[in-house]
C-alpha cells in the first residue's frame, strides 16, 4: 500500500529542469545517473557559523584585560550591538593614529601596504551586510609573520587599537572596527606554504581565501573539510579564527578535527609556533584550539595547517517530504545508520521556511508538490563508487518510504538539480542576510 | 604477468586458521565472507597515546605555579623519569596527611570511600607495568562532582598534592602519586548520565569504563568514537584528560574531534561547566580543550558529553605486504581515495618490526610468507554494506595489486582472523610495555 502511495506520489513530482537537462529522478524508479559536483555546497549557515575574520569584541592592544569600554570620546562613534544592551564608547586610554605612526608603519611596510585612501578605507571599515561601520583611518596589508609581529608590537608600545580582518565576510561585524582601530588585514598573505599529497596535510599562510585552496586542492584530489557560501572571498585565516561550520561539517567534523596547527602572533607581537603537522599528536597543552573561534581576541592567525580529505567522486542529493517532526528525526537516525559512511549532508526545513524561500527567493523552486507537506529533509551522499552510493541510497529511500519516515522525495539527475536543490536551503542564510526574510 | 604472480603468491599464502574457520581468503580470489565484528580493535599504540588518568607532572595543588620539585626530603621517594634528566625530590612545601585530614575526608565520602588498606594502596601506588611505584598513604574515591570539588577544596587549603587517578592502564606512569600525593580515583563515578539516540551524544560520569560505555552504545546501535587495548579497565575522563588516540582514529579524528563538552573541577575546587551537548557550538572561547591531553595538570575531568557514531555492520580486514616504503605511502593515498569512506584502519609495519613479534610473542603468526617481504600493511574497511564494501575493497586490492604497490596478501574471512591479523599489531605496543620488545 505504501509502495503504491509512493510511487503515484512520485508521478506527481514537479519537474526541476525547466532548465535544460534529464526530468529529477524518484528514487523508486531505479532510472537514470545520480548527480556528481565537488561543489554542490555553497551556504553559510547563520551569523554565528558564517566565516567572518576576528572579532572585536575588543580592539587587540596590551589592554586585553580591561573587557569593557570605558566612557569615550566621541558619541558620533558609539554604536548598539544586538548583543550588547547598553551603548559602548571609545575608551579615552587608546591613543589615535598620528604622522609618527604613518611613516613607522610605511617604512615598515612599504608605501603601497599603508592604506589611507578614503575608498578603499570605506570598505575595510563595513561589514558586507553594511549593518556595521567603524571609522579606521589606516588600513594595513602586511606581506609576512614578521610583519604582522612588528605592527602589533608598535601598535601595543602606543596603544593603538587593532581589528585583525580577512575576507570581510563576517554577518556579525566582527571584521570592522568599532573606532578608529588599524585595520590589520591578512590578505597579502595568501601563500600555500607546503602540501603533502600522501597526508592530505595543507600549510598555507592565513590570507589565502578558501575558494583559492580548494581549487589548489582540486588539482591535486582532495577537498578542504569545510565549505562556506562565501568562498570566494573569506580567507582560512577568519575560518579558523571564527571556528566556521559550514556544509561539510555532517561528514568531516568542525574545524576542530581538522586543523592541526596554527602560528599566531599575540598583541604584544610574540609570534607563538604552533604549526604542528603531526595528526596523532597529544603531547602538552595543545594551546592552538584556543584561537580557534576567539574571533582574533587572543592574537592574529598567520599560517594553518589543516587536515584535507581526498576528493570522492560521487555525489546524490534528495529532497523528502515529512509528515512530522518526529520523522524527521528517525529519518535522520536512519540515514546515520544505513548511508553511515556516505552520508555527507542532512539539512532540515519546515513548511513556513519553505513558503518564505519561494515566496521571495528568486529562482528557488520546490521539487515537491507545494502546500502538502511540513516538513522537507536534503540529504546529500559522498562516496567512491557512483554505482554503489547510487543503489545504496536508493535501497535507504525505499526503506524509509516503507517504514513511513518520508511521504515524497526526489533524486537529483545532474548538477543542476543538485545545485537546484541545495539553492533552496543555500538562499535562506543569503537572503536572512539581506534583511528580507527572518526564518 | 603481475597478476599471475598474485596469484600464484595467493596461493603460498599461510593458513592462519588454525583454530576453526574457513581459511583465509585471496581478495583476488573472490570468494567467501568477510571478516564482521564490532570489536575488531584491541590496542593502544604507544606510551604516549594509550590512555592513563592525569599526568602527575606536578601534583594538584594550590601551587600549580611551581613547575619544578624543590629540593625534598626522602631520597627512597626519588625516581628518574625518562623525560626527565635528574632525579626529583619532594618539595617540602606540601604538607604530609595526618589523623585530622582522614577524619575530614571520612566525615564527606563515609568509611567505605576513603582507603587506608595497604593491598589496595599498593595497587594504586604503582602503574601496570610496574615501571612507576609512589607512595601514597591515602586512597579516595569520591561518588560525585561536589564531593571532588570538596576534597580538592579542601587538599589545596592543607596543601597536599593530589594525584587524579582512572583506570590506571596508562604506560608513562601518568596516574599512580611521585611521592605521597592524595590519590583521587574517579572509578565510583560510574554512571551514564544521557544518551540521545537521534544525536548519538553520549553524556557519562568520568569513571565509566571504556568498555562498558561500548557495551551500552552497542544495544543502541553505536559505538564510541576510539577504541584502545586497554578498555576493559580505562576509564572515558583518563582517555579524554590523556586525549587518548587508539585504533579510530582515521576513521573519526581525535577527542577533539568528538568530544563536545566536559565537566572539571579546578585544584581550588571550583567545578567548570562546559558539559555542552551542541555539536556546532562555536561561540566563546572553547575552554574544554585546554583540559584535553592537559592529564589533570589543569583539573580533574568529572563528566564527559562526547558525539558516537552508528555503529556500521560490515568489516573487512586485509593484510598486505609491499616492497618498499614508497609503496606503503602510495597505498595510504590509494586506500584514502579508493575506499575513501569506507576505510577505517591503515597500519604499518616493517619487517624488524614483524620478526620481533613472531619471536617474542605468544600467538601472533604472519599470514603471508615469511622473510620475503620488506614492510607490511593492515587496512580494514567498515561500512553499512557488506557486499557493496566487501567488493570495494576487492577491486581496490586487485587495482593496487596491478599497479604494482602491493606484493601479496590475504584477506580474513571471519572475526577469528581478523582479530589473529589485529593481533600482530595489537601485540606490539603489549610487548613493548613489558619490556622485551624494543621498537
Amino acid at each position: 500500500m505504501k509502495m503504491d502511495r509512493w510511487r503515484a506520489s512520485v508521478r506527481r513530482i514537479l519537474n526541476l529542469a525547466s532548465r535544460p537537462g534529464p526530468a529529477p529522478r524518484s528514487f523508486a524508479a531505479g532510472r537514470g545517473n545520480p548527480a556528481r559536483s565537488g561543489s554542490l555546497h555553497c551556504s553559510g549557515r547563520s551569523c554565528r557559523e558564517t566565516q567572518f575574520y576576528f572579532g572585536h569584541r575588543q580592539p587587540l592592544s596590551m589592554h586585553l584585560r580591561e573587557t569593557e569600554f570605558a566612557l569615550g570620546v566621541s558619541l558620533i562613534q558609539s554604536r548598539c550591538f544586538g548583543s550588547v544592551a547598553t551603548r559602548i564608547q571609545r575608551n579615552p586610554k587608546f591613543a589615535t593614529i598620528n604622522s609618527d605612526d604613518i611613516r613607522y608603519f610605511r617604512d615598515l611596510l612599504g608605501d603601497k601596504s599603508v592604506i589611507q585612501d578614503e575608498d578603499a578605507l570605506l570598505a575595510a571599515n563595513m561589514d558586507w551586510m553594511r549593518k556595521y561601520k567603524g571609522s579606521s583611518k589606516l588600513l594595513l596589508l602586511p606581506r609576512s609573520t614578521e610583519e604582522v609581529s612588528q605592527i602589533l608590537k608598535y601598535c601595543n608600545s602606543r596603544c593603538l587599537g587593532v581589528v585583525p580582518q580577512g575576507g570581510n565576510t563576517g554577518l556579525v561585524g566582527g571584521s570592522v572596527p568599532v573606532f578608529d582601530e588599524v585595520i590589520v588585514n591578512l590578505g597579502a598573505m595568501n601563500k600555500v606554504i607546503s602540501f603533502d599529497e600522501v597526508s592530505g596535510i595543507l600549510v598555507s599562510e592565513a590570507g589565502c581565501i578558501l575558494e583559492s585552496l580548494m581549487n589548489f586542492l582540486d588539482n591535486k584530489g582532495f577537498i578542504m573539510p569545510l565549505d562556506l557560501g562565501s568562498k570566494g572571498s573569506c580567507q582560512i585565516g577568519g575560518n579558523v579564527s571564527t571556528n566556521a561550520g559550514g556544509l561539510r561539517l555532517l561528514r568531516y567534523g568542525s574545524l576542530h578535527a581538522n586543523v592541526l596547527g596554527l602560528e599566531a602572533v599575540l598583541a604584544n607581537g610574540d609570534v607563538l609556533d604552533m604549526l604542528g603537522t603531526l595528526r596523532k599528536d597529544n603531547t602538552g597543552y595543545d594551546l592552538k584550539h584556543l584561537f580557534m573561534g576567539s574571533e582574533g581576541s587572543l592574537g592574529i592567525v598567520t599560517k594553518v595547517s589543516i587536515l584535507t580529505p581526498p576528493k570522492l567522486s560521487s555525489v546524490n542529493v534528495a529532497f523528502l517530504a515529512c509528515t512530522d517532526y518526529l520523522s524527521c528525526q528517525k529519518l535522520l537516525l536512519e540515514a546515520r545508520r544505513k548511508l553511515g559512511e556516505v552520508l555527507s549532508a542532512f539539512e532540515f526545513l519546515d513548511e513556513q521556511a519553505m513558503d518564505l524561500a519561494l515566496k521571495h527567493l528568486e529562482g528557488v523552486r520546490n521539487p515537491l508538490p507545494p502546500a502538502l507537506h511540513k516538513f522537507y529533509v536534503l540529504i546529500e551522499t559522498t562516496g567512491s563508487d557512483e554505482q554503489s552510493d547510487k543503489e545504496k541510497l536508493e535501497a535507504f529511500l525505499v526503506h524509509a518510504m516503507e517504514g513511513g519516515l518520508i511521504s515524497d522525495g526526489v533524486v537529483a539527475q545532474d548538477i543542476q538539480q543538485a545545485s537546484s536543490v541545495w539553492k533552496i536551503r543555500y538562499s535562506r542564510s543569503i537572503d536572512e542576510s539581506r534583511g528580507c526574510l527572518q526564518i
